[in-house]
């Protein structure tokens, strides 16, 4: 793992990871940009993943895709973007099973592949900050606490499955405050899909995450869950497909567009 | 009490309020129509209220007032209003005492009076409806509970208190919407200022409220708190002003404002 200076604009963070001096996480980089979670698929299942993100737009926010198949640019997210090196580590999945991780995927691209680019909670909890509220996963330096939920996604083709949330704990008013402000950035992840009750939404245990970390839930904390990025790959390892790429999860596309402008008010 | 139609237009209402034809309740009619809460004051303290509303935005959402001391007309809401007789029910308060009920003040009226308009949870209470959220008052056909809270107004002069919230129980996805669509009203109260624990903001019975009627509140529901138009009468009640008039709570002046032009976005 190399770290970059979190100054770096994303064009030299892609460079660096392009040419290999970068493969960490992005958390932190880059500030005011978009990040975004990454899923490439062969062309006989990459319609049924375009219909998944269109009936799931909350866990699963389209930002970009290959302009055609075969095509690694992604010029909606920068000119420079080659989606088979822009990524700092990528997964390998074969079969629905993590295969293996690597930095580069240009000896598996094929020219029938997709890239999709789906936006990240790494824009709203920028949007949070700016306005003052405290996001326990970053107080505490872990990865923020994920659960599968009882909650369905609507299916497509073999993509199926429930949809996986985030959790950050705030104070009511804070909470009013987060719905108020994701609800402005609707093409990542927009405002929670639920609060309060875990129970409601098929989560047993708050302080058992199914991916990342657990974090603290002080007294007059409420559990605000949002539709997560995870959705996708679970439901991709669901699919069981022969072969599918994403990024690995953390380490994220970072592009040329500004948080600020995916408000929609 | 005489009843009107539903479907009577808000100056028909005022016309009808004007030759005592109608003096109940104002819910339910002139829909889509904005009503509001009144304070009256002589001018020695017509000014510190006017700060009062302005530093306390959410229970105190200021519409309109007087275009001048004495004068009865409130031309940014109805060109034909005459707030000494257009309010179904009026009450008068000596000393900081309920000392009357009236359905005209004319005679009462003095050369020095400014009336106030306060925004009402009518007109979201309208726009939750429109968009499918049920309120359980009016499914339940009562008034809305209110309860004193420990959130203190910000004082002016002889003005001073705590908040007092009404309270609705939401189901969470229901919570989350109606944080949404009351933000876009903020001059008719804006988003809840509290949910969940009724403790954290020094309620110490739900099922007790300090005004209006009790609501059943189902496993799956949240209690959300909205900042209260009864907040300015406790804050009346506490000055012990020799002589207040306000409308009688439900009784409300009923103007040519729709709920529509009110939103922000």
């Amino acid at each position: 793992m190399v770290a970059v200076a979190s100054n770096l604009r994303p064009e030299a963070i892609r460079a660096r990871c392009r040419d290999a001096q970068f493969c960490a996480k992005t958390s932190g980089l880059a500030a005011g940009y978009v990040q975004c979670n990454v899923v490439i698929l062969p062309s006989d299942v990459a319609s049924y993943f375009q219909t998944f993100c269109q009936r799931n737009p909350k866990p699963c926010p389209l930002l970009a895709m290959s302009p055609q198949p075969g095509d690694p640019s992604l010029p909606d997210l920068g000119n420079d973007i080659d989606i088979r090196t822009d990524v700092p580590r990528y997964r390998i999945w074969r079969d629905g099973k993590l295969s293996a991780q690597t930095e580069d995927i240009a000896d598996l691209w094929q020219s029938d592949w997709t890239a999709f680019a789906l936006g990240c909670s790494f824009s709203f909890e920028e949007a949070l900050l700016d306005a003052g509220i405290e996001i326990r996963n970053i107080t505490e330096d872990v990865n923020v606490p994920m659960y599968r939920t009882n909650m369905p996604c609507a299916g497509s083709g073999p993509f199926q499955g429930n949809m996986v949330v985030s959790m950050r704990p705030l104070p009511a008013a804070d909470a009013i405050r987060a719905i108020q402000i994701c609800s402005r950035f609707p093409s990542v992840h927009g405002a929670p899909v639920h609060l309060g009750d875990p129970r409601q939404i098929g989560i047993d245990d708050i302080a058992s995450p199914d991916f990342g970390d657990p974090v603290s839930i002080r007294p007059h904390d409420i559990p605000v869950f949002w539709a997560c990025g995870v959705t996708p790959q679970v439901a991709l390892e669901a699919a069981r497909l022969p072969l599918a790429i994403t990024h690995e999860p953390g380490h994220m596309l970072v592009t040329d567009l500004k948080n600020a402008e995916l408000a929609i008010l």
